[in-house]
């Protein structure tokens, strides 16, 4: 338990009228430079940005600890407040929240690939060929509705070859050696238990897969799965109970929608950025708080290691602020949920620029919003897991500690 | 338990191929200053730092925690990524193996002055006229190696008056009290028990005590001996353990060439800056990952209050630095342990300016390396017990936190 913790929720003033928060997160945001190179934060034109940079405070955030590169699921849980190390999720169940599967408590959640397997039995292919998301569709649902001992299995399409695969039923740990070789040439890994009390999971996802490849047997080249991610399900207290705020997301992709269900936020539905900006007045009118918004494109880019692609993508979430912003949100925070620099095509542990404008802050320092200026800023370099006390503060509704 | 503590080891990439790391560590490098008036490390002429400034990032740490002023131990320990306070290893222990001296899980190791005893017995001299070396080794060798119940008493000079005193045997603590009084006039303290379990250590320390009087009683000035700094020593995991990385110390003190081996470090053999570098370059060919290197004259100066010296102690590790460069370092970090500002020609609590260069990072927003410019670097203002992790993130040796 972190120093501190619980403190805000005793503060949090609870039916009183407090401001509504935006928190917008440009994914991956943070990047890094060369010696007299700027970002593309820095060089991307933002004048709406660079407008709530001068009218607000800047800062820095580190997603997990420092030197710690985290994954999408704890970076996100971050900023909603959730200590990442005590609230760890696995990226089965992130996978299951993603497609919209209710999972409940109880319940493990695995992340499967189709693949191809040659005569021998070895991975042929991890991917399958990256077959079409119908046929995925098609083959999940051969496999769907398996009863097994206790434990019913239900197996869903993510897109291409990924699926998530659920098992019901009491008793199931996740302890349980992942198939993935992670090479072609090798046979898939056999689902050993790796701990006391992990021999039903181990017994039933053998089982399963035993099944599943007999029922795959003729298809091609889709005629194996693996599993990885293993992950348990046990419900968290909701931002709701938490911090009094009613959230709502509105995100494209089904990785942040299933983080934020996981915290309790009503998912909007959208499915493009002028529906994300719809969608954020559509939950302020039915009585949200609370809008996290996801935008993708900016880590995509990062990923890339495309620094034009990158700076393109703070451009376009640029664009969306005047709609946002006459949502009539009071408090609007905009930063990323870790740093995806394009010399490193990957996430890294470098400090994430954060924007405040709303509620009392000292403001005025910077007329733009870059990694400098948000290391010189107000808010100064704060973990990841406070900021949402800030936020709440800012919008009014944390009262006083102590007389 | 610090949050997120053993999160690091979990995420240690073992066996992978990793950048090698260079620590140089500029003792008690960071001072205040007056309004308009420099730093030390402001102020002198120091090119390869400042090019790495510009080449890298800069930041601030603070040692054990806000306001807390570390002994030399302690902050050594945090920037090896020992929490100071959960290893809290006592002085006693940091003398015995600064002089080489192969302490023992149980040991008990003391600090000790050969002191002046007047005619009553009072303490006349708590240096003895700070005999000179070669009379401790004989006066030592004297007192070395008795045997009281079932404890063995190993005594060994250090420099001038002082000399360690290690109690080996079961079941000694180091709850007894300090025999130094702190001033002349005064009788020495009895080593009296300060808590329950301590009685054999007292008895034991207390009959060493009359013992080794009597074989100086006809000594001068070196006719007693002072005791302090009890501390018992149970060994740390290794940073090979904890990090994955192999480690060495150049350093040419003995002090911090004992903290070094606390954690494991392999201590190089070295007596002067040249030494230094060679080894360091020596430590790299035999296969280390990790070099702490030791500059000890910019303490030195702080606590004698010259800000010349501090200046020239910069000039001459910066000096140093082709040198060190030279050896292959794909990640150098130059900070100092703790704050040694010349006016308080002491320790403080100040935070310590850190330069890290190599690896990705945010560069190029300074041309200097400075108390300032580091406060506004882009790593910001973190615990000294994380720059280890920032620095294995930086030679591309720890995994993603979570999916």
């Amino acid at each position: 338990m972190r120093k501190g913790d619980g403190l805000v929720e005793r503060l949090v003033e609870r039916g009183a009228e407090g401001g509504r928060i935006l928190l917008a997160v440009l994914d991956g945001l943070g990047d890094v430079s060369a010696p007299g190179c700027g970002t593309p934060l820095g060089e991307a034109a933002k004048p709406n940005l660079d407008r709530l940079a001068s009218e607000g405070a800047l800062g820095q955030h580190i997603p997990v600890a420092h030197g710690i590169t985290p994954g999408s699921g704890p970076a996100h849980l971050a900023l909603f407040g959730y200590d990442p190390v005590e609230y760890f999720v696995g990226r089965g169940i992130l996978s299951a929240l993603g497609i919209g599967f209710e999972v409940q408590p109880g319940d493990l959640a695995v992340r499967a690939n189709f693949c191809t397997l040659d005569g021998s039995g070895a991975v042929a292919d991890r991917r399958a060929g990256r077959i079409d998301t119908a046929k995925n569709a098609a083959l999940s649902a051969r496999l769907d509705g398996m009863d097994i001992e206790d434990v019913r299995v239900f197996v869903r399409p993510e897109k291409e070859h990924r699926a998530c695969v659920v098992f019901r039923g009491p008793g199931l740990s996740g302890d349980v050696a992942e198939t993935d070789p992670g090479h072609v040439g090798m046979q898939p890994v056999r689902p050993v238990p790796l701990a006391a009390g992990a021999e039903k999971a181990s017994r039933i996802i053998g089982e399963f897969l035993r099944r599943a490849h007999e029922l795959l047997a003729g298809e091609s080249p889709a005629n194996g799965m693996l599993l990885r991610g293993y992950a348990g399900y046990s419900p968290y207290p909701s931002m709701e109970e938490r911090f009094g705020v009613r959230a709502s997301a509105v995100a494209l992709y089904p990785m942040y929608r299933g983080v934020a269900s996981l915290v309790g936020m009503e998912v909007m539905p959208c499915s493009n950025r002028d529906d994300q900006i719809r969608a954020a007045g559509d939950a302020l009118s039915a009585g949200s708080d609370f809008v996290f918004l996801h935008h993708k494109p900016t880590d995509s880019a990062g990923e890339d290691g495309s620094f034009e692609a990158k700076k393109a993508a703070v451009e376009a979430f640029d664009s969306m602020l005047p709609g946002l912003l006459a949502c009539g949100f009071d408090v609007v925070c905009v930063t990323g949920d870790h740093s995806t620099p394009c010399p490193m095509k990957q996430h890294s542990w470098h400090p994430v620029p954060v924007l405040l404008r709303g509620g009392p802050q000292r403001c005025g320092w910077s007329s733009t919003f870059d990694e400098r200026e948000a290391a010189r800023g107000a808010l100064g370099t704060i973990p990841a897991v406070d900021l949402m006390a800030i936020l709440l503060a800012s919008a009014g509704r944390l009262a006083k500690y102590g007389a």
